[in-house]
């Protein structure tokens, strides 16, 4: 289904006088009925209009529907509901359309320029294009092909193809990386500033294999690198290879390791070992989003800094993203958390445009704080 | 008013057994009744399911209506369009009424996972949030106030708010520049890689002051800026100082010149009195997005160039921006353009990201070639 969403605005003097209503209706009718043949009327709704406004329901066959609705406040909303691909619209139709609406007389120009509209919003594919950013704000994607979809026992996975990202990895329905995010690999791993030469690296997450093809040829003693899991490994090393390359073809190499387990567990064992590294790189999800840092994603967050804090040398740095830079408030809450951490951290943090994420991200970078470390 | 658009998937077979749709149809009824109070039916159409699905109009008091609409697929919708604030939906409203929804049992869940829905659609405002990108697609803009509404004797110009962007240039519904778009600037001048210093510029729109304030510094022996809008001019000193700063307070200063007229007249003034640049900058307008490169926005484009290319000394560059990354056949259309000037040019292009744009963006370098000019 396509649903074509039109507005306008008539002169609301019209509720008062039913026969000027009347007329209003008549006229926007041939007009609907001049643009779509037999066209019939199911509905037609306008006692009361002053306080309710008015609704109209039309069919054409079986191929679309028209919800009209007028406000009190003199906004007319016309809904064109396609089913068939004989109604399909494009920028000029819909113009057309728009164009025989403005005929009519009690339809009043804006002093604001009217804007151009919206192209039908797309329903019922079997993946949709839209997402919404961080913050709550409404965006398309030109996904055109579903390329992996499985159910691992953690989360949904899903890799889809857009012309402008490449395949973008999609983790319970939160886009995570695509192949155009370089720029998000780079702002994780300290933004090319760092010298990794002869560095024990330890990356959280990251199944992707983003942080570990870009890190492998940057001379590192070591990278561990444990993603919990393996669908996402293998989706990656298949689809993802403008992200991973071939760094995640062998499961270890001459300088790097992936473990396919949970993290906690590994974090533990080598605090336990007395085992630290130069980089913590979490890589593992984004700030939360929510009225109060509590439950159990903060939570988990709160157990990861921790844990990653024990397990990284004094003079060590801990990567890590935060989320889209409008959330001031989640960003907040977040560096009141490392305010209070048990570790006393310092903390920077820089905002980088994400290609495929359609909005500037914030990362973050910890030390421990010199003087109590 | 807010439009809330959810999608469902239903078991089809319901369409071909009259009982068994009644069933369905009053247990969805029933859902909808206990989260809207007081719901009447204006319209119940099911005759003909198998063939045309069914339709479904229901209205609440005066607040709100809600079109259930069940196609011949499977394909259940259910759009409330809400007139009152006191229908106002949040992701935590939208869920649990989905999740109402999802109780009955001839709904289906799907193998791919459900898409959490979107935040209404937000209707009949003074000023839209939503636009296009260069190639239809869909984005949501985060505007909180019209700052500035003027009709100049040439265009609408409009100045907008965004909390993430600043105030954005929008000139007939097209976003121009925000004054977070440095990264649009630092392209059209060259990348950052130019030496102005002691250079001769020629600057062609660019009213919003960018790119005259962004290279007012950087040594030029001279900027001639023309632009016809003194509307633009005038609001950008106002309201877009994050892009222009102070550099068109005074329209003349040691260095620069601000024209306000028609930069045609101008390029064949410059023509006839033998004037050249070292670089000429054009920052009119994209390329034009056409079926065919006809129509009187190429034939301008091809007359800039054309006049642009004879006040270019020889080993002058010529910048431009070109269109939306993804509009490979209209980019194309532009290189076929420059393949058939009169004056041979050769040409290079980057992608950059300008962040107001939401897509990536194609700015052109064309320079004379060597050997003919």
């Amino acid at each position: 289904m396509d649903s074509l969403l039109l507005e306008f605005w008539f002169d609301k003097e019209l509720l008062d006088d039913s026969s000027k209503l009347d007329n209003f209706l008549c006229d926007l009718s041939k007009q609907l009925k001049s643009n779509f043949n037999n066209l019939s009327v199911l509905t037609e709704k306008k006692s009361d209009a002053k306080q309710c406004g008015f609704v109209m329901l039309y069919q054409m066959d079986s191929s679309c529907t028209i919800l009209v609705q007028g406000t009190g406040q003199g906004l007319l909303t016309i809904d064109v509901h396609a089913f068939s691909e004989k109604t399909w619209f494009n920028e000029e139709t819909v113009q057309e359309l728009r164009n025989k609406i403005f005929e009519i007389k009690s339809i009043k120009q804006r002093k604001t320029m009217e804007f151009k509209s919206l192209l039908p919003i797309k329903r019922g594919r079997s993946f949709t294009p839209y997402d919404t950013l961080s913050t709550g704000y409404l965006v398309e994607y030109d996904f055109d092909e579903l390329v992996f979809d499985q159910d691992s026992p953690y989360q949904n996975v899903r890799i889809l193809h857009s012309n402008q990202f490449g395949n973008c990895l999609v983790l319970d329905n939160d886009i995570n990386l695509a192949e155009s995010d370089l720029a998000y690999t780079v702002a994780i791993t300290g933004d090319n500033k760092e010298d990794y030469t002869g560095k024990d690296v330890l990356v959280l997450g990251g199944g992707d294999g983003g942080i570990l093809n870009y890190l492998r040829d940057k001379g590192p003693s070591m990278i561990t690198m444990i993603d919990i899991d393996r669908v996402v490994i293998d989706a990656a090393k298949i689809h993802l290879r403008g992200i991973c390359g071939d760094s995640m073809d062998e499961e270890e190499g001459k300088n790097y390791k992936i473990i396919v387990d949970d993290c906690v567990k590994h974090l533990v064992e080598f605090t336990k070992a007395g085992r630290k590294f130069d980089y913590v790189i979490n890589d593992l999800t984004a700030i939360p989003i929510s009225k109060e840092p509590v439950g159990s994603h903060w939570d988990f967050l709160r157990l990861i800094l921790s844990l990653s804090l024990d397990v990284l040398k004094d003079d060590g740095k801990y990567f890590t993203q935060g989320n889209g830079s409008l959330n001031i408030r989640n960003l907040k809450m977040y560096e009141d958390v490392l305010k209070s951490l048990k570790t006393p951290v310092n903390f920077s943090k820089q905002t980088v445009g994400v290609p495929s994420y359609m909005e500037l991200w914030v990362f973050y970078t910890l030390r421990k704080t010199k003087d109590t470390a």
